[in-house]
Protein backbone atom coordinates (compact mmCIF):
# COMPACT_ATOMS: atom_id res chain seq x y z
CA UNK A 1 0.00 0.00 0.00
CA UNK A 2 1.15 3.49 -0.80
CA UNK A 3 1.48 5.81 1.89
CA UNK A 4 0.81 9.72 2.24
CA UNK A 5 2.38 12.65 4.01
CA UNK A 6 0.88 14.13 7.13
CA UNK A 7 3.02 17.77 7.42
CA UNK A 8 2.54 19.03 10.59
CA UNK A 9 3.49 22.62 10.46
CA UNK A 10 3.30 25.49 13.68
CA UNK A 11 3.74 28.70 12.28
CA UNK A 12 3.82 31.13 14.67
CA UNK A 13 4.07 34.59 13.43
CA UNK A 14 5.15 36.59 16.02
CA UNK A 15 8.93 37.80 15.95
CA UNK A 16 10.82 34.95 17.24
CA UNK A 17 8.64 32.09 16.39
CA UNK A 18 10.26 29.03 15.08
CA UNK A 19 8.55 26.92 12.10
CA UNK A 20 8.99 22.97 12.91
CA UNK A 21 7.76 20.56 10.20
CA UNK A 22 7.19 16.83 11.23
CA UNK A 23 6.44 14.65 8.84
CA UNK A 24 4.75 11.14 9.89
CA UNK A 25 3.93 8.45 7.27
CA UNK A 26 0.32 8.05 6.61
CA UNK A 27 -1.60 4.89 5.45
CA UNK A 28 -3.62 6.00 2.11
CA UNK A 29 -6.87 4.28 0.44
CA UNK A 30 -5.64 2.69 -2.25
CA UNK A 31 -6.52 4.52 -5.84
CA UNK A 32 -8.22 3.06 -8.50
CA UNK A 33 -9.48 4.55 -12.09
CA UNK A 34 -12.91 3.95 -12.55
CA UNK A 35 -14.21 4.51 -15.67
CA UNK A 36 -18.06 4.44 -16.69
CA UNK A 37 -18.19 3.73 -20.36
CA UNK A 38 -21.23 3.84 -22.17
CA UNK A 39 -22.76 4.54 -26.31
CA UNK A 40 -25.12 6.90 -24.96
CA UNK A 41 -25.31 9.45 -22.33
CA UNK A 42 -23.23 7.37 -19.57
CA UNK A 43 -25.77 8.19 -17.02
CA UNK A 44 -27.06 4.48 -16.29
CA UNK A 45 -23.24 3.30 -16.01
CA UNK A 46 -22.48 5.94 -13.81
CA UNK A 47 -25.41 5.42 -11.23
CA UNK A 48 -25.47 1.59 -11.55
CA UNK A 49 -21.33 1.32 -11.41
CA UNK A 50 -21.51 4.57 -8.60
CA UNK A 51 -24.13 2.32 -6.35
CA UNK A 52 -21.18 -0.73 -6.91
CA UNK A 53 -18.69 1.14 -5.89
CA UNK A 54 -20.34 2.55 -2.76
CA UNK A 55 -20.01 -0.98 -1.36
CA UNK A 56 -16.21 -0.33 -0.82
CA UNK A 57 -15.87 2.26 1.33
CA UNK A 58 -11.80 1.34 1.75
CA UNK A 59 -10.97 2.29 -1.72
CA UNK A 60 -10.77 5.63 -2.86
CA UNK A 61 -12.23 6.04 -6.72
CA UNK A 62 -11.13 8.01 -9.45
CA UNK A 63 -14.00 8.51 -11.81
CA UNK A 64 -13.83 9.02 -15.55
CA UNK A 65 -17.40 9.19 -17.57
CA UNK A 66 -16.74 8.59 -21.70
CA UNK A 67 -19.95 9.26 -23.40
CA UNK A 68 -20.76 8.23 -27.12
CA UNK A 69 -18.73 5.29 -27.60
CA UNK A 70 -20.36 3.76 -30.63
CA UNK A 71 -18.14 3.49 -33.51
CA UNK A 72 -14.61 1.53 -33.12
CA UNK A 73 -12.91 4.49 -33.33
CA UNK A 74 -14.55 5.70 -30.41
CA UNK A 75 -13.76 2.21 -28.56
CA UNK A 76 -9.67 2.60 -29.44
CA UNK A 77 -9.70 6.08 -28.00
CA UNK A 78 -11.28 4.59 -24.58
CA UNK A 79 -8.47 1.78 -24.83
CA UNK A 80 -5.79 4.24 -25.36
CA UNK A 81 -6.93 5.85 -22.55
CA UNK A 82 -6.54 2.62 -20.78
CA UNK A 83 -3.62 1.63 -21.29
CA UNK A 84 -1.96 4.91 -20.29
CA UNK A 85 -3.00 4.26 -16.97
CA UNK A 86 -2.40 0.69 -16.60
CA UNK A 87 1.55 1.63 -17.66
CA UNK A 88 1.04 4.66 -14.66
CA UNK A 89 0.54 1.69 -12.29
CA UNK A 90 -3.24 2.44 -12.02
CA UNK A 91 -5.29 -0.81 -12.11
CA UNK A 92 -8.50 0.60 -14.31
CA UNK A 93 -12.19 -0.72 -13.68
CA UNK A 94 -14.30 0.12 -16.48
CA UNK A 95 -18.11 -0.18 -15.91
CA UNK A 96 -19.49 -0.56 -19.70
CA UNK A 97 -23.23 0.14 -21.07
CA UNK A 98 -22.15 -0.96 -24.77
CA UNK A 99 -24.49 -2.49 -26.54
CA UNK A 100 -21.66 -3.79 -29.17
CA UNK A 101 -19.89 -7.28 -28.80
CA UNK A 102 -17.06 -6.02 -30.83
CA UNK A 103 -16.83 -2.91 -28.68
CA UNK A 104 -16.81 -4.79 -25.23
CA UNK A 105 -14.11 -7.18 -27.00
CA UNK A 106 -11.79 -4.34 -27.65
CA UNK A 107 -12.07 -2.99 -24.19
CA UNK A 108 -11.22 -6.19 -22.52
CA UNK A 109 -8.73 -7.07 -24.57
CA UNK A 110 -6.87 -3.44 -23.11
CA UNK A 111 -5.85 -5.24 -20.06
CA UNK A 112 -8.77 -3.68 -17.71
CA UNK A 113 -11.08 -5.34 -15.76
CA UNK A 114 -14.66 -4.83 -17.50
CA UNK A 115 -17.56 -5.04 -16.03
CA UNK A 116 -20.34 -5.68 -18.78
CA UNK A 117 -23.58 -3.80 -17.60
CA UNK A 118 -25.30 -4.96 -20.70
CA UNK A 119 -24.40 -7.82 -22.22
CA UNK A 120 -24.77 -10.93 -19.68
CA UNK A 121 -28.32 -9.84 -19.04
CA UNK A 122 -29.44 -9.34 -22.77
CA UNK A 123 -28.11 -13.05 -22.59
CA UNK A 124 -30.41 -14.03 -19.57
CA UNK A 125 -33.44 -12.23 -21.45
CA UNK A 126 -33.00 -13.95 -24.56
CA UNK A 127 -33.20 -17.38 -22.50
CA UNK A 128 -36.84 -16.06 -20.73
CA UNK A 129 -38.26 -14.71 -23.97
CA UNK A 130 -36.94 -17.33 -26.18
CA UNK A 131 -35.98 -14.77 -28.95
CA UNK A 132 -33.21 -13.36 -30.19
CA UNK A 133 -32.12 -9.69 -29.60
CA UNK A 134 -32.53 -7.37 -32.15
CA UNK A 135 -29.05 -5.68 -32.68
CA UNK A 136 -30.75 -2.21 -34.38
CA UNK A 137 -33.12 -1.56 -31.68
CA UNK A 138 -32.78 -0.99 -27.90
CA UNK A 139 -30.89 2.85 -28.09
CA UNK A 140 -31.26 4.71 -24.46
CA UNK A 141 -33.60 7.07 -23.57
CA UNK A 142 -35.66 6.48 -26.49
CA UNK A 143 -34.13 8.94 -29.49
CA UNK A 144 -36.67 10.90 -30.86
CA UNK A 145 -39.29 10.02 -28.72
CA UNK A 146 -41.77 13.40 -29.90
CA UNK A 147 -44.74 12.37 -27.07
CA UNK A 148 -42.00 12.13 -24.69
CA UNK A 149 -39.90 14.85 -25.51
CA UNK A 150 -43.48 17.28 -25.46
CA UNK A 151 -44.63 16.37 -22.01
CA UNK A 152 -41.56 16.93 -20.22
CA UNK A 153 -41.12 20.09 -21.73
CA UNK A 154 -44.78 21.10 -21.11
CA UNK A 155 -44.28 19.54 -17.53
CA UNK A 156 -41.25 21.45 -16.86
CA UNK A 157 -43.00 24.92 -18.25
CA UNK A 158 -45.83 23.89 -15.89
CA UNK A 159 -43.60 23.53 -13.16
CA UNK A 160 -41.81 27.03 -13.69
CA UNK A 161 -45.18 28.85 -13.74
CA UNK A 162 -46.18 26.87 -10.96
CA UNK A 163 -43.37 27.01 -8.64
CA UNK A 164 -43.26 28.72 -5.16
CA UNK A 165 -47.09 29.87 -5.59
CA UNK A 166 -46.51 32.32 -8.41
CA UNK A 167 -49.11 31.50 -10.52
CA UNK A 168 -52.37 29.52 -9.63
CA UNK A 169 -53.45 29.65 -13.59
CA UNK A 170 -53.94 26.08 -14.13
CA UNK A 171 -54.16 24.53 -10.65
CA UNK A 172 -56.86 22.13 -11.69
CA UNK A 173 -54.75 20.07 -13.94
CA UNK A 174 -52.16 19.80 -11.40
CA UNK A 175 -51.22 15.86 -10.68
CA UNK A 176 -49.83 16.83 -7.39
CA UNK A 177 -50.11 20.16 -5.45
CA UNK A 178 -46.45 19.92 -3.31
CA UNK A 179 -46.83 22.34 0.11
CA UNK A 180 -44.37 23.05 2.53
CA UNK A 181 -43.07 25.79 4.24
CA UNK A 182 -40.05 28.00 2.70
CA UNK A 183 -36.42 25.89 2.24
CA UNK A 184 -38.22 22.44 2.75
CA UNK A 185 -37.28 21.18 -0.76
CA UNK A 186 -40.24 21.89 -2.99
CA UNK A 187 -38.73 23.31 -5.90
CA UNK A 188 -36.39 20.03 -6.76
CA UNK A 189 -38.52 17.82 -5.73
CA UNK A 190 -41.08 19.65 -8.15
CA UNK A 191 -38.25 19.63 -11.57
CA UNK A 192 -37.58 16.21 -10.48
CA UNK A 193 -40.85 14.98 -11.10
CA UNK A 194 -41.68 17.03 -14.31
CA UNK A 195 -38.66 16.12 -15.43
CA UNK A 196 -38.43 12.43 -15.00
CA UNK A 197 -41.98 11.51 -15.31
CA UNK A 198 -43.74 14.47 -17.37
CA UNK A 199 -46.14 14.99 -14.26
CA UNK A 200 -47.71 18.18 -14.03
CA UNK A 201 -46.49 19.54 -10.40
CA UNK A 202 -47.42 23.12 -8.72
CA UNK A 203 -46.03 23.96 -5.49
CA UNK A 204 -47.04 26.39 -2.84
CA UNK A 205 -45.45 27.84 0.20
CA UNK A 206 -47.16 27.81 3.69
CA UNK A 207 -46.33 30.75 5.45
CA UNK A 208 -47.38 32.70 8.47
CA UNK A 209 -50.15 33.83 6.93
CA UNK A 210 -51.74 30.52 6.42
CA UNK A 211 -51.76 29.61 10.11
CA UNK A 212 -54.37 31.18 11.62
CA UNK A 213 -56.80 28.67 10.12
CA UNK A 214 -57.04 25.02 10.67
CA UNK A 215 -57.87 24.19 6.79
CA UNK A 216 -55.81 24.39 3.82
CA UNK A 217 -54.52 27.67 2.36
CA UNK A 218 -58.04 28.55 0.36
CA UNK A 219 -56.06 28.81 -3.09
CA UNK A 220 -54.99 24.82 -2.96
CA UNK A 221 -58.07 23.75 -0.60
CA UNK A 222 -60.52 22.61 -3.67
CA UNK A 223 -57.73 20.35 -4.62
CA UNK A 224 -57.14 18.76 -1.19
CA UNK A 225 -56.36 15.10 -2.60
CA UNK A 226 -53.72 16.02 -4.82
CA UNK A 227 -51.39 18.42 -1.64
CA UNK A 228 -48.47 16.61 -0.70
CA UNK A 229 -46.91 18.16 2.34
CA UNK A 230 -42.82 18.18 3.08
CA UNK A 231 -41.29 18.94 6.45
CA UNK A 232 -37.92 18.58 7.66
CA UNK A 233 -36.27 18.91 10.90
CA UNK A 234 -35.89 22.58 12.59
CA UNK A 235 -32.27 22.33 12.36
CA UNK A 236 -31.69 21.39 8.92
CA UNK A 237 -34.32 23.75 7.70
CA UNK A 238 -32.41 26.64 10.22
CA UNK A 239 -29.07 25.22 8.19
CA UNK A 240 -30.59 26.10 4.52
CA UNK A 241 -32.13 29.14 5.39
CA UNK A 242 -29.00 30.45 6.90
CA UNK A 243 -27.33 29.90 4.00
CA UNK A 244 -30.03 32.09 1.87
CA UNK A 245 -30.29 34.81 4.64
CA UNK A 246 -27.94 34.87 7.56
CA UNK A 247 -29.04 35.51 11.11
CA UNK A 248 -32.14 36.25 10.37
CA UNK A 249 -35.71 35.58 11.99
CA UNK A 250 -36.18 33.59 9.37
CA UNK A 251 -33.33 31.60 9.99
CA UNK A 252 -33.38 31.05 13.69
CA UNK A 253 -34.05 27.65 14.75
CA UNK A 254 -36.97 29.02 16.97
CA UNK A 255 -39.27 30.25 14.04
CA UNK A 256 -37.83 26.89 12.13
CA UNK A 257 -39.43 24.74 14.84
CA UNK A 258 -42.77 26.73 14.72
CA UNK A 259 -43.15 26.49 11.53
CA UNK A 260 -42.80 23.11 10.92
CA UNK A 261 -45.10 21.82 14.07
CA UNK A 262 -47.60 24.26 12.56
CA UNK A 263 -47.40 22.83 8.64
CA UNK A 264 -47.42 19.22 10.38
CA UNK A 265 -50.34 20.07 12.38
CA UNK A 266 -51.77 21.34 8.86
CA UNK A 267 -51.25 17.88 7.10
CA UNK A 268 -52.16 15.94 10.11
CA UNK A 269 -55.63 17.83 10.40
CA UNK A 270 -56.38 17.68 6.49
CA UNK A 271 -55.14 14.41 6.34
CA UNK A 272 -52.69 15.43 3.34
CA UNK A 273 -49.57 12.68 3.71
CA UNK A 274 -46.53 14.19 4.23
CA UNK A 275 -42.82 13.47 4.34
CA UNK A 276 -40.06 14.50 5.86
CA UNK A 277 -36.91 15.70 3.56
CA UNK A 278 -34.35 15.53 5.90
CA UNK A 279 -32.55 12.32 5.24
CA UNK A 280 -33.64 12.10 1.72
CA UNK A 281 -32.69 12.39 -1.56
CA UNK A 282 -34.69 14.57 -4.40
CA UNK A 283 -35.02 10.82 -6.02
CA UNK A 284 -35.93 9.04 -3.50
CA UNK A 285 -38.94 12.37 -2.21
CA UNK A 286 -39.98 11.96 -5.62
CA UNK A 287 -40.18 7.81 -6.01
CA UNK A 288 -41.97 8.27 -2.25
CA UNK A 289 -44.37 11.09 -3.92
CA UNK A 290 -45.30 8.69 -6.89
CA UNK A 291 -46.12 5.47 -4.66
CA UNK A 292 -48.18 7.67 -2.31
CA UNK A 293 -50.25 9.69 -4.79
CA UNK A 294 -50.69 6.13 -6.97
CA UNK A 295 -48.88 8.07 -9.94
CA UNK A 296 -47.35 5.29 -11.53
CA UNK A 297 -49.13 3.58 -14.42
CA UNK B 1 -50.32 -17.10 -29.06
CA UNK B 2 -53.63 -15.24 -28.37
CA UNK B 3 -55.37 -13.17 -30.64
CA UNK B 4 -57.10 -9.80 -30.54
CA UNK B 5 -59.88 -9.11 -32.76
CA UNK B 6 -59.92 -5.71 -35.18
CA UNK B 7 -63.51 -4.44 -36.01
CA UNK B 8 -64.24 -3.19 -38.96
CA UNK B 9 -67.46 -0.83 -38.74
CA UNK B 10 -68.90 0.93 -41.63
CA UNK B 11 -70.95 3.40 -39.88
CA UNK B 12 -73.09 6.07 -42.58
CA UNK B 13 -75.14 8.60 -40.45
CA UNK B 14 -77.23 9.24 -43.55
CA UNK B 15 -80.60 8.37 -43.28
CA UNK B 16 -81.33 4.26 -44.49
CA UNK B 17 -77.63 3.48 -43.95
CA UNK B 18 -76.00 0.20 -42.23
CA UNK B 19 -74.19 -0.53 -39.71
CA UNK B 20 -71.66 -3.32 -40.56
CA UNK B 21 -69.02 -5.25 -38.38
CA UNK B 22 -66.60 -7.75 -39.16
CA UNK B 23 -64.66 -9.59 -36.64
CA UNK B 24 -60.95 -10.21 -38.02
CA UNK B 25 -58.72 -12.41 -36.41
CA UNK B 26 -54.96 -10.46 -35.68
CA UNK B 27 -52.34 -12.39 -34.51
CA UNK B 28 -51.51 -9.98 -31.13
CA UNK B 29 -47.69 -9.90 -29.64
CA UNK B 30 -47.19 -11.30 -26.60
CA UNK B 31 -47.79 -9.95 -23.69
CA UNK B 32 -44.83 -10.63 -20.86
CA UNK B 33 -45.15 -8.71 -17.19
CA UNK B 34 -42.16 -6.83 -16.28
CA UNK B 35 -41.60 -6.01 -12.64
CA UNK B 36 -38.52 -3.52 -12.12
CA UNK B 37 -38.08 -3.95 -8.10
CA UNK B 38 -35.31 -2.01 -6.27
CA UNK B 39 -34.58 -1.09 -2.32
CA UNK B 40 -34.31 2.38 -3.31
CA UNK B 41 -36.64 4.79 -5.73
CA UNK B 42 -36.35 2.12 -8.45
CA UNK B 43 -34.93 4.55 -11.13
CA UNK B 44 -32.19 2.38 -11.84
CA UNK B 45 -33.96 -0.80 -12.39
CA UNK B 46 -36.40 1.26 -14.57
CA UNK B 47 -33.91 2.58 -16.80
CA UNK B 48 -31.57 -0.22 -17.03
CA UNK B 49 -34.67 -2.88 -17.55
CA UNK B 50 -36.18 -0.71 -19.74
CA UNK B 51 -33.04 -0.46 -22.05
CA UNK B 52 -32.03 -4.14 -22.36
CA UNK B 53 -36.33 -4.60 -22.89
CA UNK B 54 -36.07 -2.55 -25.82
CA UNK B 55 -34.24 -5.60 -27.64
CA UNK B 56 -37.40 -7.17 -27.79
CA UNK B 57 -39.68 -5.53 -29.92
CA UNK B 58 -41.58 -8.51 -30.88
CA UNK B 59 -42.80 -8.40 -27.56
CA UNK B 60 -45.66 -6.20 -25.40
CA UNK B 61 -44.38 -5.62 -22.28
CA UNK B 62 -46.87 -4.21 -19.13
CA UNK B 63 -44.03 -2.53 -16.73
CA UNK B 64 -44.85 -2.40 -13.07
CA UNK B 65 -42.11 -0.27 -10.53
CA UNK B 66 -41.81 -1.54 -6.75
CA UNK B 67 -39.91 0.50 -5.23
CA UNK B 68 -38.48 0.80 -1.42
CA UNK B 69 -38.39 -3.01 -1.14
CA UNK B 70 -35.95 -3.61 1.91
CA UNK B 71 -37.48 -6.23 4.19
CA UNK B 72 -38.56 -9.10 4.21
CA UNK B 73 -42.56 -7.97 4.44
CA UNK B 74 -41.96 -5.71 1.53
CA UNK B 75 -40.72 -9.10 -0.40
CA UNK B 76 -42.90 -11.40 0.62
CA UNK B 77 -45.49 -8.41 -0.78
CA UNK B 78 -44.01 -8.96 -4.13
CA UNK B 79 -44.01 -12.54 -4.27
CA UNK B 80 -47.58 -12.11 -3.50
CA UNK B 81 -47.95 -10.30 -6.70
CA UNK B 82 -45.61 -12.65 -8.97
CA UNK B 83 -47.59 -15.73 -7.46
CA UNK B 84 -50.41 -13.95 -8.74
CA UNK B 85 -48.98 -13.35 -12.39
CA UNK B 86 -48.08 -16.99 -12.68
CA UNK B 87 -51.54 -18.33 -11.96
CA UNK B 88 -53.05 -15.78 -14.08
CA UNK B 89 -50.75 -17.19 -16.52
CA UNK B 90 -48.44 -14.71 -16.79
CA UNK B 91 -44.85 -15.20 -16.97
CA UNK B 92 -43.08 -12.43 -15.36
CA UNK B 93 -39.57 -10.81 -15.24
CA UNK B 94 -38.02 -9.09 -12.92
CA UNK B 95 -35.05 -6.78 -12.95
CA UNK B 96 -33.64 -6.10 -9.55
CA UNK B 97 -31.60 -4.09 -7.64
CA UNK B 98 -31.94 -4.96 -4.54
CA UNK B 99 -28.58 -5.67 -2.07
CA UNK B 100 -29.73 -8.23 0.11
CA UNK B 101 -29.34 -11.84 -1.19
CA UNK B 102 -32.13 -13.11 0.95
CA UNK B 103 -34.19 -10.70 -1.27
CA UNK B 104 -33.20 -11.78 -4.54
CA UNK B 105 -33.97 -15.66 -3.02
CA UNK B 106 -37.41 -14.84 -1.98
CA UNK B 107 -37.98 -13.33 -5.40
CA UNK B 108 -36.24 -16.18 -7.26
CA UNK B 109 -37.99 -18.78 -5.55
CA UNK B 110 -41.41 -17.49 -6.58
CA UNK B 111 -40.90 -18.85 -9.63
CA UNK B 112 -40.43 -15.67 -12.11
CA UNK B 113 -37.34 -15.11 -14.08
CA UNK B 114 -35.26 -12.60 -11.74
CA UNK B 115 -32.53 -10.91 -13.42
CA UNK B 116 -30.31 -9.14 -10.70
CA UNK B 117 -28.95 -6.26 -11.84
CA UNK B 118 -26.47 -5.45 -8.95
CA UNK B 119 -25.50 -8.87 -7.32
CA UNK B 120 -23.29 -10.45 -10.36
CA UNK B 121 -21.46 -7.14 -10.87
CA UNK B 122 -20.70 -6.89 -6.96
CA UNK B 123 -18.64 -10.61 -6.94
CA UNK B 124 -17.11 -9.33 -10.14
CA UNK B 125 -15.65 -6.25 -8.16
CA UNK B 126 -15.07 -7.93 -4.98
CA UNK B 127 -12.67 -10.44 -7.31
CA UNK B 128 -11.04 -7.22 -8.97
CA UNK B 129 -11.43 -5.12 -5.71
CA UNK B 130 -9.49 -8.15 -4.09
CA UNK B 131 -11.58 -6.89 -1.30
CA UNK B 132 -15.46 -7.70 0.24
CA UNK B 133 -18.45 -5.31 -0.37
CA UNK B 134 -19.69 -4.39 2.55
CA UNK B 135 -23.50 -4.79 3.92
CA UNK B 136 -24.01 -1.41 5.42
CA UNK B 137 -22.81 1.41 2.99
CA UNK B 138 -23.66 1.87 -0.50
CA UNK B 139 -27.14 2.97 -0.51
CA UNK B 140 -28.03 4.35 -3.48
CA UNK B 141 -28.38 8.15 -4.26
CA UNK B 142 -26.99 8.89 -1.43
CA UNK B 143 -29.14 9.37 1.37
CA UNK B 144 -28.47 12.56 3.33
CA UNK B 145 -25.79 14.06 0.78
CA UNK B 146 -26.15 17.10 2.06
CA UNK B 147 -23.76 19.34 -0.27
CA UNK B 148 -25.06 17.39 -3.40
CA UNK B 149 -28.68 18.51 -2.38
CA UNK B 150 -27.39 22.12 -1.63
CA UNK B 151 -25.67 22.29 -4.93
CA UNK B 152 -28.70 20.71 -6.71
CA UNK B 153 -30.96 23.29 -4.90
CA UNK B 154 -28.63 26.47 -5.77
CA UNK B 155 -28.48 24.91 -9.25
CA UNK B 156 -32.33 24.65 -10.25
CA UNK B 157 -33.37 28.01 -8.22
CA UNK B 158 -30.57 29.71 -10.57
CA UNK B 159 -32.29 27.58 -13.85
CA UNK B 160 -35.40 29.07 -12.91
CA UNK B 161 -34.33 32.56 -12.12
CA UNK B 162 -32.31 33.05 -15.45
CA UNK B 163 -34.73 31.11 -17.40
CA UNK B 164 -35.67 32.69 -21.02
CA UNK B 165 -33.49 35.15 -20.50
CA UNK B 166 -35.99 36.48 -17.16
CA UNK B 167 -33.05 38.07 -15.46
CA UNK B 168 -29.47 38.40 -16.53
CA UNK B 169 -28.40 39.10 -12.47
CA UNK B 170 -25.73 36.21 -12.13
CA UNK B 171 -24.97 35.76 -15.52
CA UNK B 172 -20.91 35.83 -14.51
CA UNK B 173 -21.18 32.59 -12.80
CA UNK B 174 -22.63 30.53 -15.17
CA UNK B 175 -21.38 27.01 -15.80
CA UNK B 176 -23.06 27.56 -19.26
CA UNK B 177 -25.60 29.84 -21.28
CA UNK B 178 -27.77 28.12 -23.40
CA UNK B 179 -28.65 30.21 -26.38
CA UNK B 180 -31.87 29.38 -28.69
CA UNK B 181 -34.85 30.22 -31.06
CA UNK B 182 -37.63 29.63 -28.70
CA UNK B 183 -39.01 26.13 -28.43
CA UNK B 184 -35.82 24.71 -29.23
CA UNK B 185 -35.26 22.74 -26.00
CA UNK B 186 -33.60 25.26 -23.58
CA UNK B 187 -35.50 25.24 -20.88
CA UNK B 188 -35.73 21.32 -19.81
CA UNK B 189 -31.85 20.95 -21.36
CA UNK B 190 -31.23 23.86 -19.09
CA UNK B 191 -33.63 21.76 -15.74
CA UNK B 192 -31.76 18.59 -16.41
CA UNK B 193 -28.14 19.57 -16.95
CA UNK B 194 -28.73 21.83 -13.30
CA UNK B 195 -30.39 18.51 -11.33
CA UNK B 196 -28.45 15.88 -13.02
CA UNK B 197 -25.13 17.51 -12.03
CA UNK B 198 -26.24 20.91 -10.17
CA UNK B 199 -24.92 22.93 -13.44
CA UNK B 200 -25.64 26.97 -12.90
CA UNK B 201 -27.34 27.07 -16.23
CA UNK B 202 -28.73 30.19 -17.90
CA UNK B 203 -30.56 30.54 -21.04
CA UNK B 204 -31.11 32.78 -23.27
CA UNK B 205 -33.97 33.47 -26.47
CA UNK B 206 -32.55 34.58 -29.68
CA UNK B 207 -35.73 37.10 -31.22
CA UNK B 208 -35.50 38.66 -34.70
CA UNK B 209 -34.25 41.82 -32.64
CA UNK B 210 -30.76 39.72 -32.16
CA UNK B 211 -29.90 39.19 -35.82
CA UNK B 212 -29.19 42.86 -37.28
CA UNK B 213 -25.79 42.50 -36.07
CA UNK B 214 -23.47 39.78 -36.60
CA UNK B 215 -22.02 39.27 -32.97
CA UNK B 216 -23.94 37.57 -30.33
CA UNK B 217 -26.76 39.69 -27.85
CA UNK B 218 -25.01 42.02 -25.84
CA UNK B 219 -26.47 40.43 -22.73
CA UNK B 220 -24.38 37.36 -23.52
CA UNK B 221 -21.26 38.61 -25.75
CA UNK B 222 -19.24 38.84 -22.78
CA UNK B 223 -19.66 35.60 -21.62
CA UNK B 224 -19.53 33.96 -25.48
CA UNK B 225 -17.15 31.13 -24.45
CA UNK B 226 -19.13 29.36 -21.99
CA UNK B 227 -22.56 29.74 -24.37
CA UNK B 228 -23.82 26.41 -25.94
CA UNK B 229 -26.10 26.52 -28.91
CA UNK B 230 -29.35 25.12 -30.11
CA UNK B 231 -30.72 24.19 -33.27
CA UNK B 232 -33.72 21.82 -34.74
CA UNK B 233 -35.33 21.01 -38.18
CA UNK B 234 -37.59 23.66 -39.22
CA UNK B 235 -40.25 21.48 -39.45
CA UNK B 236 -40.01 19.68 -36.04
CA UNK B 237 -39.77 23.80 -34.51
CA UNK B 238 -42.98 24.06 -36.70
CA UNK B 239 -44.66 21.31 -34.89
CA UNK B 240 -43.26 22.52 -31.61
CA UNK B 241 -44.71 25.79 -31.89
CA UNK B 242 -47.96 25.02 -33.61
CA UNK B 243 -48.68 23.55 -29.75
CA UNK B 244 -47.84 27.08 -28.29
CA UNK B 245 -50.03 28.89 -30.69
CA UNK B 246 -51.74 27.17 -33.71
CA UNK B 247 -51.80 28.61 -37.17
CA UNK B 248 -49.60 31.57 -36.20
CA UNK B 249 -47.10 33.79 -38.28
CA UNK B 250 -44.61 32.18 -35.02
CA UNK B 251 -45.00 28.53 -35.89
CA UNK B 252 -44.98 29.10 -39.61
CA UNK B 253 -42.70 26.87 -42.07
CA UNK B 254 -41.42 29.78 -43.65
CA UNK B 255 -40.56 32.22 -40.03
CA UNK B 256 -39.05 28.81 -38.16
CA UNK B 257 -36.68 28.27 -41.84
CA UNK B 258 -35.72 31.75 -41.44
CA UNK B 259 -34.70 31.64 -37.85
CA UNK B 260 -32.93 28.57 -37.71
CA UNK B 261 -30.64 29.81 -40.47
CA UNK B 262 -29.71 32.83 -38.80
CA UNK B 263 -29.16 31.25 -35.63
CA UNK B 264 -26.75 28.78 -36.93
CA UNK B 265 -25.02 31.75 -38.82
CA UNK B 266 -24.87 32.96 -35.61
CA UNK B 267 -23.33 30.52 -33.83
CA UNK B 268 -21.03 29.44 -36.50
CA UNK B 269 -19.58 33.09 -36.66
CA UNK B 270 -18.96 33.92 -33.31
CA UNK B 271 -17.81 29.93 -32.98
CA UNK B 272 -20.63 28.73 -30.29
CA UNK B 273 -20.35 25.07 -30.57
CA UNK B 274 -24.01 24.16 -31.08
CA UNK B 275 -26.16 21.04 -31.08
CA UNK B 276 -29.55 19.92 -32.86
CA UNK B 277 -31.83 19.01 -30.92
CA UNK B 278 -34.77 16.97 -33.15
CA UNK B 279 -33.39 13.96 -32.77
CA UNK B 280 -31.89 13.76 -29.17
CA UNK B 281 -33.43 13.12 -26.02
CA UNK B 282 -32.93 15.54 -22.99
CA UNK B 283 -30.45 13.38 -21.60
CA UNK B 284 -28.48 12.78 -24.80
CA UNK B 285 -28.34 16.99 -25.15
CA UNK B 286 -27.35 17.16 -21.85
CA UNK B 287 -24.28 14.60 -21.97
CA UNK B 288 -23.06 16.59 -25.15
CA UNK B 289 -23.16 19.74 -23.78
CA UNK B 290 -21.11 18.39 -20.79
CA UNK B 291 -18.69 16.87 -23.04
CA UNK B 292 -17.99 19.96 -25.56
CA UNK B 293 -17.84 22.50 -22.46
CA UNK B 294 -15.54 20.51 -20.87
CA UNK B 295 -17.79 20.33 -17.23
CA UNK B 296 -17.50 16.37 -16.37
CA UNK B 297 -14.75 16.33 -13.67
Amino acid sequence: MESNVLSLVSDHTSPGSRRTTIDIPVPARPLREAYFVSDSTGITAETLGSALLANFPGVHFRRHTIPFVDTPEGARNVVHDLHEAIRSGADPIVFATVKSPEIIGELAASGAVVIDLLGGHLRELEAALGSTASEQLGQYHGVGDIERYFARMRAVEYAIEHDDGQSMRALDIADVIIIAPSRCGKTPTTMYLALQYGLLVANYPLTDDDFPSDGLPATVAPYANRCFGLTTTPLRLSQVRHERRPSSTYASLAQCTLELRRAEDLYRRNRVPFLNSSTKSVEEMSAVIMQSMRLRS
